[in-house]
Parts: structure tokens; C-alpha cells; sequence
């Protein structure tokens, strides 16, 4: 029983790595997407959004069913609710993902806003990707500096966020409407992006350490709106 | 064992109609701050905030025991780990009322947006308050009826949000780009709400059912944005 149960565990956790490399693809394309204007790209994070969701119903029926037919204790309890909810916290990623390529191809063939936002954009979507990477090689390695690094990371794209408001209300920065509403939304799903990547390093730190790491609650993202 | 364990489960049960008592509260000040620009009401909601996180993890830490000690099978684990997550979506709407009543006070004594842009912002808080107090109702009663009126009232609210971004871009109304991001974020903040909603109307169904019900992965919130 306890083999089998290790196999499982042991597929939850691949299941877990897979999924978190395909949103690191994602968001690797939606950066891709809006710095050449790539409307293939773009489509090809819309469509693949679809794998991700389905990952996610996968490893929920498998914890689901684990905890029903192993009833779990202590760490291996722990590990399984951890990835029930590292699923639920990539596949919201998977759509925030979804939702730049989608903004990057609604403006095809122009770049959704102009310089100087585009770069600072562009920016905070390599904070992104960096984060994507990081959880991957984080899971699998489960080496905890990872951890404190995403979380460094997230701080600068807050802080990049913050001096994209700036940018917006800057009436030296010529803009359209559309392109003030279309840099507000890229700039909040980057933003979110990176504060779910420092939700999984949480709880993967809480794995590795046994202690929980207290949850933020995104006080960085209210403080950015004023 | 079992009378605790089912005395368990309804404090579980208690507390989270609780915590969604106070979403439901957190959201009508939230639209009350905004309606008459009310800064004292809009600061209640940024403080009763921490309250609704501590619910959060208090929740957490009993859904938690309650797996370890009880080792729950079938419905009663399909209970425990709903709770879970619909405690993690109430604390996220928690923030979002937050959020709202935040930019209702960075901006006081002006409204955010001026009409008619703030009418319609308005009726999309109408909105997410109604989802909120069914929410309660949902939970209270789980008379299934109101699941479904809340997936109604969701796609209400994803039609005012749709119509928000025409509005915003209809150069006849006098915008500063202030009030762009206000209403952009505003926008998205109230329709994020109805979404998590949604989420919460779904779980209640699956859990008095049976039958799961599909979730939309927020399709509707990317038709939104071309």
C-alpha cells in the first residue's frame, strides 16, 4: 500500500512540475508575444491554456482520490493539500498568461501601447518569466534560496508596477485610451502573476521547512493603487 | 467520534457562512463608499479586512485537523476539502472589496469616475453586492435556485463590465487618465468578485448534488478585453 502510495505521490509531484513548466511556457509566449508583436505566439498561449486547465482537474481528482483511499497524515497530508492548491494557483496564472496574449493580439499588428510603457511593460513581463522559471526549478529541486529569490523578484515587479501608474498619468507619455486601459489591465495580470509565483514559493517552502511562511495578502498590490 | 466529528462540520459550516457574512458586509460599504464617496465607510472596509483573513486561516487550520484526525471519506471529505477552497475564494473577494474601498478613499471627497461612467460602475457594485448576499443565502439555506440565479446575475455583471470598456473608450464622455485606470481597475475588480461568486454558487451546487459542475475558466473576463 505504502509503494503504491509513494508512486502516486511521486506522479502528483511530475504531474505538479509539468504543470508549472507549461505556465512558465506561457508566460515566456505572452512576453514574446507583446515585445514582437507576435500574433502566432499569442495564439498559441490561447490555445494552450486549455492543457493547463485540464492539468489542473487531473491533479485535483488524483489528491481527491488519494486522500479518500490513503487518508494521509502529517507530511504526506500536507503534501497533498499543498498541491491541490499549487494547481489551483497555476492555472490562474495559465489565465493571466492567456490574458496578455489576448491583448496582444487584439492590437495586432501594432504593440499594445508605445514607448516609454512598452519597455517598462516589457519589463515587468521578464520579472514574470523569471518567476515562471523559478517555481519549475524550485519544485524540482525544491532549493529553497529559490524561494527567497522569487519572492525578491516579486518585490521589483511591484515596484515596477507602481512606477507604471506613474508612466500612465505622465502627460508627457502620449496615449491613447485604449492604450491607458490596455496598459492598466497587462500591468494588474503581471502583477498577479508574480504575486501567485510567490504563493507557490510559500508553500513549497512550507513543505521543504515545516514552517508556514506568513501569507502577505497582497497588501503591495492595494498599496499600488493610491 | 462521530458526534465530534459532526459537531465539527458544522462549526466548519458556521464559520464559513460567517465568513461569507462579512465578504457580503465588506462589498455593500465597499458600493456604499463609492455611491456617496463616504471615507469613514470606506476605511471600515480596508480594517475589517484582517478579519476576514484570520477566518481564512482559521478554517484552514480546521479543515486541516479535521483531515488528519477524522481521515473523512466521500461526502464528508468532499465537504472538508470545499470548504477549503471556498474559504480561499471568499478571502480573495475580501481583498477585492478592499481594493474598491480604497480607491474610493485615495480619491475623496471626489467620486473615482464622473457619470455616466460612474453609473454604470455603480450598477456593476449593485451587482456584486447581490452575489454576495446570495452567497450567504447560498450557503444558509443551499437552496440550489440560488446557484443559479447567482450564474445569471454573474453574466449581468460580465455585460456591464463589457459595456464599462466601451464607455471608457467613447471619447464623448470627459475622462482625465485617472479616472481611466480608476474605472479600468475598478471594473475589473467587481467583475473578479461576481467571478469568484460564481465559484463559490458552483461548489455549494457540486456538494448538495453530487454533480460537478463545470467551471468556465473565466472565458467571459477575456472576451471582455478585445
Amino acid at each position: 500500500m505504502r509503494v503504491i502510495f509513494n508512486q502516486e505521490l511521486q506522479q502528483l509531484g511530475s504531474d505538479l512540475q509539468s504543470m508549472a513548466q507549461q505556465v512558465a511556457t506561457a508566460i515566456e509566449r505572452a512576453a514574446e508575444s507583446l515585445r514582437h508583436g507576435d500574433i502566432i505566439i499569442a495564439e498559441q498561449v490561447i490555445d494552450a491554456d486549455e492543457r493547463i486547465n485540464d492539468l489542473q482537474r487531473d491533479i485535483d481528482d488524483m489528491c481527491v482520490m488519494l486522500l479518500a483511499r490513503q487518508q494521509p497524515v502529517a507530511g504526506d497530508l500536507r503534501n497533498v493539500i499543498s498541491a491541490l492548491r499549487m494547481a489551483q494557483t497555476l492555472e490562474r496564472q495559465g489565465d493571466l498568461a492567456r490574458h496578455i496574449a489576448a491583448i496582444a493580439r487584439g492590437r495586432y499588428p501594432e504593440p499594445p501601447v508605445p514607448e516609454p510603457v512598452l519597455g517598462l511593460i516589457l519589463q515587468m513581463a521578464d520579472h514574470a518569466v523569471k518567476a515562471g522559471q523559478d517555481v519549475v526549478r524550485l519544485i524540482e529541486t525544491q532549493d529553497l534560496s529559490l524561494a527567497a529569490q522569487i519572492q525578491t523578484n516579486d518585490s521589483e515587479l511591484d515596484a515596477l508596477h507602481r512606477r507604471s501608474f506613474q508612466m500612465i498619468l505622465d502627460p508627457a507619455n502620449e496615449l491613447s485610451r485604449q492604450q491607458v486601459v490596455d496598459a492598466v489591465l497587462m500591468g494588474r495580470f503581471l502583477e498577479r502573476f508574480g504575486d501567485h509565483s510567490t504563493s507557490v514559493a510559500r508553500r513549497v517552502a512550507y513543505l521543504v521547512s515545516g514552517q508556514p511562511v506568513p501569507e502577505t495578502h497582497d497588501a503591495e498590490d492595494a498599496d499600488a493603487l493610491h
